[in-house]
């Protein structure tokens, strides 16, 4: 922690004990990054403190195109807009280029909705008993229920770009190639576990930086 | 309420009943608009009937400018997207011509998520002991916090547009002239608890459809 | 902040951890006024310092009449009365003078009820479809949804008396005056998102401490 | 279920539907007392039968005194003010004669909040780790945490009278000497769950309508 | 639907709506599964109709082992056991037999916790940064988060088996293979969004029932 | 306070910090039991500092039994398995031994689900309007909704042992007799809460170490 870390923590618990009694709690609860998170969000940082900018991120442009996805996504969360805090809601923005893909990837506390913005996309999500798959175009709005594994496809002939929002503040993004291939889970606990061969795990455990 | 509405409840009813016991409960509950809503929600369309449409709407277009605003809003929530129905958001398009403005107004259920998709907008909004005001460009993100009287002005020289997400399945809309001068509230009743004058009531009822 | 205070968070964390392995955590949560808050409420304070003293408010009185609205509300909220911590409840007492009112507001966080104990209230809420207005007597009990603009009149020929319940343990009071002429939003912008004259606006910024 | 009742459902049913797409669905949700409960709440009554008499409940006068306690409570809730349901928030009204009591008793989903109107309180909570008992005066405000045994004991000279809140559309109250001596449990489970001799417990099973 | 469910679809409206003003209705709400569920759980029951049988589930015993993974689990959801209804908690009983594996699963609404009954078992979960992994014996308690991809393999030399409970009154199971390989997702759009081989990929749809 | 627990107290928060911006917020909160707890769990433990160790809980073996009861539980809650912060669960082992018995309890804040391991076990709730009981044998589950009052018997002719499961991450217990008989409130104030005979309550106290 830098000293300017410190000080700031100081200050801010300064400025809302001094102020505690003549403002607000409830309009809104502006995160305080610099204390530990709880289960309901940061504490919040002293009103005296809060100005405009923290209710506003500029600006959600075109992502980095992943490979071998050709696909990226940005995320504006609490941690770079802290007004959100406790307030259940986040954004995003989807870039997919030619022939890209979001792969497979669930939010476990986050129910997921695209809005397209440019190009085709196909979006799909999978239950044990229902595979929806949806083709979308500009303008189209999809939803993805909360946990479910999910993923979008570009199916047209350019780049494709879809806005995104979340139901929480901060939306973890669980990449199954990440959870499977991405650690150092061994090989034979994962071919018991997935049914995958040996073979298959270890050529992407070598592609997405797992061992074992 | 038509033929085919009855029909189509008892069909549903039959549909989930005779499944109940062979299908998820919770991966997702589709809105059986048919039924009342309750409130944590509508009652869950059967699994048996629910279909990839019921995850997505086409499409959200420009909307409709209304006058003296110059602006318009359209809203894809449960009411049009079922698939959101429990989900706790939904999304919107916001489209403010020239010199338009969306007025101040309310979401007495719901934090607003505004995404600047082409033009310049100024967006605030008001608690007793701030105001927040901010001009926004392409890409950029506001938060608009629940219940929180805010507003949206088009600041630039074109037309401007936004998609937005709201943190409820269904945002209402309390636009604060509908509020005020848009029923039967006698004036006096509304002298003694706004301030304004009876003259700029009246003015305003004639406008907006009030009487009283 | 005061070194008692520094003492005093110090101390409550000394207790706190000290007794942490042999003390309940969930029966209730008194709040730690001391320390940020959170979306979910104050940290608790320490149970060896917690005492009968934090469950009781004393005493709810009459409150100062206000000009020129000639009307009073004192609150008791987590802020007063730390035990309400995370309860999701607090109260209050309405004092209208003869002629007075409780002028158009909403509570952004909270359902109220209100009991009438004294007089005559003529209470209202309104929403884009209903106007819901209703002449109450001692005894009677409304109840005002949460974040709905409303609003209190005293229709009798004394004094008026009421005890009011909030769901959440701090209920922000929004009055649309505040929100509108107690600050420097510009009359331009105030004329555009309220329909209001530039004069209308001018008067009560003069009135209500508003400026720009 | 009179015949009325079974032509009120289909009324509201078909109010209801035909009016779905044109009105709000949030901003209120009026309980439909005459279909089944959810764990959310009562399914909502159609906005157009909604008047401005589901929002009120009149009169909350005093209770009639039960004896042997000598006092009274009457409860404002969803089943008889239907606004309140989905709200989280009710009202009651206590009434203690000379040397009454409230008896020790729980509610299992609500907090309660008691503001003294009149006369002298002794209120009182217990947890395993503590006994917090106040004596109350008019105008004291005292909050009893959800689920915890407590009491209220008239500690003055004359009647006392309090205006209560609970957290919950609904508050179950659960008087211990119901729980315990108002059934068929056996004495022996009785004996060995509570410790009570058979002689004590068979006493008051005559007093309460217990058996066994 | 059978004529008898239509019978007891009626009797248990009858039944509701005739006691409605005299019962409690928030004591607990065992889940009436004639009718359709809601986001917060299924309608209550009738009181009149509750019986102990409502809160009781007889009897959890060994599972039948499902092959290839020669493990199974058995369930004790608000399907089977209706007074969970609207308790946010449920159980099951998962037996491994020697060599048996729960494979790679997700409960997208649940967080699960196991206490392990008998023999040896391995369990982990997968995040993007860590993986959780632990050797557990009889007595041991683990906590695999909600939504968290996760695994529990028999890693002793005899049967293994545990008792479970999930945060959620149904625990949907989404077992990755049949999400993967069990329905008919292309094997293209496998391939991109996965990074699986396509010979992988038609491999394990033959044996899990996928076509495409 | 112990140095080191101040020493790790500010590592923790140092680590924290340091990550702050590179690692998830959502997957899991472990509670970081140093720091005072929320309304909604304790702060979280930074990511850097987290282990498989903090899901672990080893090893839940039988309980000591406690006279004159002959019955003992043992409790794994966020306190001992930090894991559990946040997520609304928890479990215990419950041992009774031959005519021995779980008195009357409440949980203020949790559902209790009980699955019988070992012997015979009669268990029952109470609310006013319903006694239900239930003989219980190895394997069965039985569910106490939040808040009852209920117990479990030992009805078999060896020991009984069973798994619970609560709705909470700090399920509190409170036994009856605690309550009533082991603090100092006043004989005359609990006879005339209780309708106790003053014999019996002193009786209880002198074995229950109460007073007054």
């Amino acid at each position: 922690m830098k000293m300017i870390h410190i000080i700031l923590y100081f200050l801010a618990l300064l400025s809302y004990t001094s102020h505690a009694t003549t403002t607000s709690v409830n309009d809104f609860c502006v995160a305080n990054l610099l204390l530990p998170n709880t289960p309901s969000g940061y504490p919040c940082k002293p009103q005296s403190l809060v100005t405009e900018n923290d209710f506003v991120f500029s600006k959600l442009g075109p992502g980095v195109l992943i490979q071998p996805f050709n696909a990226g996504t940005t995320t504006v969360s609490v941690k770079n807009l802290p007004g959100l805090n406790g307030l259940g809601i986040s954004a995003g923005r989807v870039d997919i280029g030619i022939n890209g893909t979001i792969p497979m990837h669930t939010h476990p506390d986050a129910t997921e909705l695209l809005i397209v913005s440019q190009g085709q996309i196909t979006a799909g999500f999978i239950t044990p008993t229902k595979l929806i798959v949806k083709n979308l175009n500009p303008g189209d709005v999809f939803v993805f229920p909360q946990g479910l594994l999910h993923f979008q496809v570009n199916s047209g002939v350019g780049n494709a770009v879809a806005f995104v929002a979340y139901s929480n503040s901060y939306p973890n993004i669980h990449l199954l190639d990440i959870l499977l291939f991405g650690n150092n889970l061994s090989t034979p606990t994962l071919e018991k576990t997935t049914l995958l061969d040996a073979a298959q795990i270890m050529k992407l455990k070598a592609q997405l930086g797992g061992s074992g």
